[in-house]
């Protein structure tokens, strides 16, 4: 890690430098030292932030640090690991103390909340872009990885989707929204919350497992892909709050199957393993909802509650789109 | 990880994916999976790169790839670890083949020159920025730190110190080289040789180490607040090429002292182990310089080859200054 001068070593200490309790080493020197129990593989994710892609300048700051850790959680989530630790990169116009504090709350009240801590990273003037990696630990051979459909097994999504591109759409002026409706669904999008215990729980019972960062058609897509297998999923099956319920249908469509953001599982299990299934959402406290199955072939079917395929192509949302 | 979007899995695909051999997955899933060895410790270390900040809009793109990775395998160096893996995050303003091709080629290179795997990452759309997290191995308890520098023992960097800084300064217009001297000192700046060779044969032999990112008074600096230590160095004991040798004292003072980018090793070792340092050295093929010695107290003195206290105050560069 590069640590440079003065302003930048006080900047470190005073918002980014906590004391570790499971590394072997934390921030202050050229490398932390992480030390994963035997029989442990070291699960790893980093995903960059950038305004205006993946934050509006309107983010309050402690919610923009909550998100940032919590997007990299959802990755440990998918693939069942334990948070363990994370660096954190910045670049920044400047120091700004109205803006870091916050910044900093939001994250270490979302790392507390799990247990992972702060062990290194850089900071750089630059435009405003966060990037963090995380760490993890899962037993050897139990990740979930995106590999793993088999044909029969059921579709299943954590929590309500759709919510995060409904605020979304609110910002661009698409959508009017009372003020009560707004906030929730600005929650949605501006700190959501990572499904790692859920993940955990899922180990030995999913069959394959992703978070949904691009939208539901997209994220699915890379399960088939990656399983070799299709699916047919039932659009009025999946979960949403009130609010989204309540738009239009092409609107409400668009939210739920091609939103992003949401960062609930979307997770693949044999039929016979319905009821563990709800027993990790009991344990996890997270309601799952099953919305689909797997079949054979490559593709990948929308279809509404009477079983009528949807006109509309949904495609995922495509950063340099 | 986030992938999102057709075009992004593209270029990801193109430039970044290869089959990993020591990781247990690489990239494409929500996360990759290292297997740690029994005993080790993982290093982890990360480096954001900023365009005007790290790197001149001139630089070519196959050196800013070499660059990006070699400033994060300099941090390994610096502990002693064996490099594993990377994690890649861009942000660009847009997909140019004619950037990512060579940029991808500088990476590689010296990716394989290491042994070392990229394992997973993201790409987004904006300003300009790499941010690589490196992931090393190392036997639990043997990592170089800042820390363990001792009264009494000597102070030692690798390679010559300074070319980079000068480099700058033709840039900058304040120096004028020939051409042939100019890319001579180019490469210093844009194509920088991490250490790692020496630093994993430093282990048991050196006390402290550090790499020379922000220029030897800034990283020596940190050594000694670690240490809780003083040190005597001899800017003229200092190793540096012809080129900076033909230059003003002044200037040569500046760059040997402050001048950053430089990727060498400074390191502490007791007067006792001389000649296991010079075997070190000798087995990664790179000289090593003796150039002052750790005493109590907590300042660092600069003198010359008479011994005699430098005039002038040399700080660190300061990101934020």
């Amino acid at each position: 890690m590069r640590g440079t001068g003065v302003g930048e070593f006080d900047l470190i200490a005073r918002y980014f430098t906590r004391p570790v309790r499971r590394a072997a080493l934390g921030v202050g020197d050229d490398c932390a030292l992480l030390a994963p129990r035997p029989g442990m593989q070291i699960a790893v994710s980093s995903d960059m932030l950038v305004e205006g892609r993946h934050f509006l300048a309107t983010v309050p700051p402690e919610r923009l640090g909550h998100k940032a850790l919590a997007v990299n959680l959802s990755d440990l989530a998918a693939c069942g690991a334990e948070p363990l630790a994370f660096t954190l990169a910045i670049s920044m116009p400047r120091v700004d103390a109205a803006f870091l504090g916050p910044l900093a709350d939001g994250l270490w009240q979302l790392a507390d909340a799990h247990g992972i801590e702060l062990v290194g990273g850089d900071t750089t003037a630059g435009p405003l872009n966060l990037c963090i990696t995380v760490f993890g630990e899962v037993p050897a051979g139990q990740a979930l990885l995106r590999s793993g459909a088999g044909v029969g097994d059921d579709v299943w999504v954590s929590g309500t989707l759709g919510d995060a591109r409904l605020a979304l759409e609110v910002f661009r002026g698409r959508v009017a929204l009372s003020a009560d409706d707004f906030e929730r669904v600005r929650l949605a999008m501006e700190r959501p919350q990572p499904r790692v215990a859920l993940g955990r729980a899922l180990r030995g019972v999913a069959s394959s497992a992703i978070d949904l960062s691009d939208g539901l058609v997209g994220d699915l897509g890379h399960v088939l892909r990656r399983s070799g297998v299709g699916a047919v999923v039932d659009v009025d099956a999946l979960p949403c709050s009130e609010i989204l319920r309540d738009q239009g249908t092409e609107l409400r469509h668009e939210c739920l199957l091609a939103g992003g953001d949401d960062y609930e599982l979307l997770f693949t299990a044999p039929a016979g393993a319905r009821s563990a299934v709800a027993a990790a959402a009991a344990l996890a406290g997270v309601p799952v909802t099953r919305c689909g199955h797997i079949e054979a072939g490559s593709s990948l079917s929308i279809v509404d509650g009477a079983g009528r395929p949807l006109d509309a192509r949904w495609r995922a949302f495509d950063h340099f789109a």
